[in-house]
């Protein structure tokens, strides 16, 4: 029996299959507007725009923090835009630390690949969750929380992070204070740090003002 | 007394009405993102960008599944866009059968306007829902998961879906299978069907490799 | 062969199938939230849930308006909380009117099932759309802005409405001003409206004040 | 002793800082869509993008209503794009009203700075909520309800009102029914407002039909 | 004539007034969910559920950083809950000092209705935006960034803040690393500040470890 | 100096801290909503309750499909209740298949640990997108399209997935189809499948009807 199938898809649905959004790589070179980047016509995507070879190999860790982070964010990563999802690697030699930061824009979950990591976060009301975690633990840092990885332990570590965002933003306190132009004297006034504390660390980090 | 009305609304609020967005009626040749299609400038916008005529007449169920789908979502009826609403019809011949499928972005409901229409889904713990419907009966078919309406009646059936995105997508189990390049044997290694059973729904689908 | 099925679907998941909140057909007399009402235990959820008959006939039309609104939302519904879609009935004699109203909490597409309404709503630049649809025809009533539907042809209309949630709000404009115990003099500062004519539409929609 | 530190902050971060999506400051010559405007290049983002001086000064009251909105909404203030707020400053002379409106789009919440002011809403039961709220008082108006402020009192009012959109829309009464082509006969049939009324309303603001 | 009024509104609409959600105001006592607390029944919900008084005379600036924040979040303002706005109002004496903090979960408006204050943030890309801000002006802080707030001026100042959430939380810098058990070599590897730095804003702030 | 610091803590900010809505460990015996599950108290949560250890070890892969998907969704893992994330587990022996599925409610981001595999989904359109991912690759398969991972290398592998919601359902095709007591009748006229290839599915996978 001759079956029409082409007759039978044309019929069943409008062809109007371009258009349908089940999900929205990035075209970075377009507009962006505050739910994500423009996407790419669907008719140009392929496999290759949801799949990211990024995070194979470790970040360089050669550096004062001895640690290194890795994304696959909207940016790195466009497949993941619009899908409330993207990942880090963190690579960690021995002593290597992620140090205090917030992420403003979504939560993270952490699990530990390869070695151990002294994890923790800090709440609204101060109080202080942390705790060492092993291959396969898994630990959760809720919203826009000031939280800490570090390595203590002898073995270098391996770490991936998941974001419920493509887009989590990333404000290392560190870098927030000390890196740029604020002047030292609103650090101080704002921070309640020394003022010697403050240039020291503006030194090492970059800061003027 | 003369009332100085235009002096009145030109007080009252500021004159940038063009940029008020009660609605956002799609420019289907502008960039779109995960949020939806680009807005047409208001000024330009009708009560015919609000009114869709294409789902006044039944489509064309002389075919394989005797029923068919005129869908009214963004991509048809541009008014709807960033409004988190759309429509289907659904026409059904004696026999006819909406195959098992799913709308990845939405949740349905769905109103039997004529005959008796036989509609169920299935849930991620596995349990089936299903019930024949008649004239008037409302049923609801949560986000993404399988479901399907068959009119096992001897009259033809006519039935309203509505969805709660202006995007819902659609995926029929049997197109998504069988009517595409997706290598049988990846087919059989995760759905467990046997060879025949793939090549002979390739064949009668389109489907190739 | 022996197939153990038993112990392949215990060992692929864990077994808590119980807490899979694909839905979340509303318990009515347990407290509620801002994200709609609790759900009822997984267990307990049959068919009956999701199914609805409450819009099978008409609403009764011998009123004021010639016209019934039945609701088919979370209260009346419950399959439908947390699914962000409802339906209501909207039943029309000859002359029939849905007076001027909004939904605070969503919006609505409309379709004619029989006989010609005509509708409008008003954006909050002032402008109106408005036409007269026939059946078949579909009108989208973005988010919060008055709206009406009125039958100005010779025959009984009947049609669907749809919402982007399952608990749309109803505020109709005169029962708000006159139907309950807002003075009069602050209707009358707030609407411009005259004393007599509010006194007289309190008189009809049982307003004191 | 030498700290690489750009070498540091090159390292442990990728460098595609620009792409960074921690605010969306409109640019409202480009195309916007559902979620709001697209955005500024960051490069280009200054303090000034993120400061709005225009609810400095008093509205014009000398007009009708003896009230002024001022509104700081993204088409304003184009640095809230995106991130769920704005603002509007409310003047008050002796006597003066903000007729009964809506916001499609948002909730309110109103402070009062000086002065006192009656305010109130109506719900979808019809319940009317109404105080007066004096200096420092604040009032909540849930999304899309029918609300007013009056100042009755012998003193001039200021007020400041917030809201959970960067577009919260605003749609008044007296306008929306009286300040437009809406043909009288269908305002009348939709309000069950006597002709006269009606037509004394369009003559005052501008109505047609 | 005879208008059977109550015959109107029970046929009109259904009668379960009772269940629409127009609002969710908090009941502090009942569970409480990701979206927010549980409702209060409607019926025992009055004006004064919407009303806070609790803003209207500063907090106390006698303390150390001479400045306060008076919160109106969900937990003090239980009328908020689930509207997605709260406020806040700051005093500041002079020199007074809102230190270095997040909402990890809101963005925040503030105007300035006394006084002059300084104020700024620090993005991702760690560039900062401080500017002075006058009696009415207006800045915006983007969610989950480090902002700040100093009175610099030789007067007293106060400001309101707005807020996308009804429940913003809040994370002062100084009490997350100094306020608590979180111990001192931790605070020391992730900020790299100085041991008798860390010990001497730990004696202030109350922190031990 | 005596610095009186509780005295600066409690007048900085209103002690309601206990109320401050961080995060939402959930408590799996209270009532749940559409937004997730109730919270614990705050005061009785400790780390322990964002750290999940019940990944760390390799689920049973001694089954039919070789292969073990190992849940830490909210249900396993009540810290990231309402945060918008969960991950999971997938272990593959030689061989191992992870049968074409859905998430209803979730997108997913898979990051291959050891081994290879070759991973697919199919979208709205039919269209097949696929590929073999080595050790450190990403990918993405957008939220509700039916997609699989099968281990077609000679070693073992691992991966972990994470997800778009801490609650993102898993709908495995085989399962909806013969494991349940949906009527073989209804599942042939509706996938199109023979009735051989349904009874000899149902028998292996415990369906009945």
């Amino acid at each position: 029996m001759f079956i029409p199938i082409f007759f039978l898809s044309s019929l069943l649905l409008s062809s109007s299959y371009a258009l349908v959004q089940d999900f929205c790589v990035a075209d970075l070179s377009a507009p962006f507007g505050p739910a994500g980047y423009s996407c790419k016509k669907p008719a140009t995507v392929t496999v290759d725009d949801f799949v990211f070879s990024g995070l194979a190999a470790s970040g360089n860790i050669s550096n004062l923090i001895k640690a290194a982070v890795t994304p696959a964010f909207d940016a790195q990563f466009p497949g993941v835009n619009g899908l409330g999802i993207s990942l880090a690697r963190l690579d960690f030699a021995i002593g290597g630390v992620i140090p205090m930061h917030t992420h403003p824009g979504a939560s993270e979950v952490l699990i530990v690949i390869q070695g151990s990591i002294t994890a923790g976060f800090i709440d609204s009301a101060n109080k202080v969750y942390f705790k060492t975690l092993n291959k396969g633990d898994v630990m959760v840092f809720p919203q826009g929380l000031l939280h800490f990885q570090v390595n203590v332990e002898k073995f270098p570590a391996l770490a991936f992070a998941s974001f419920s965002s493509a887009n989590p933003g990333l404000q290392i306190l560190d870098f927030a204070l000390f890196g740029n132009d604020l002047p030292s004297e609103l650090i101080e006034d704002t921070t309640f740090l020394d003022d010697a504390q403050v240039k020291k660390l503006k030194a090492i980090l970059g800061g003027t003002g």
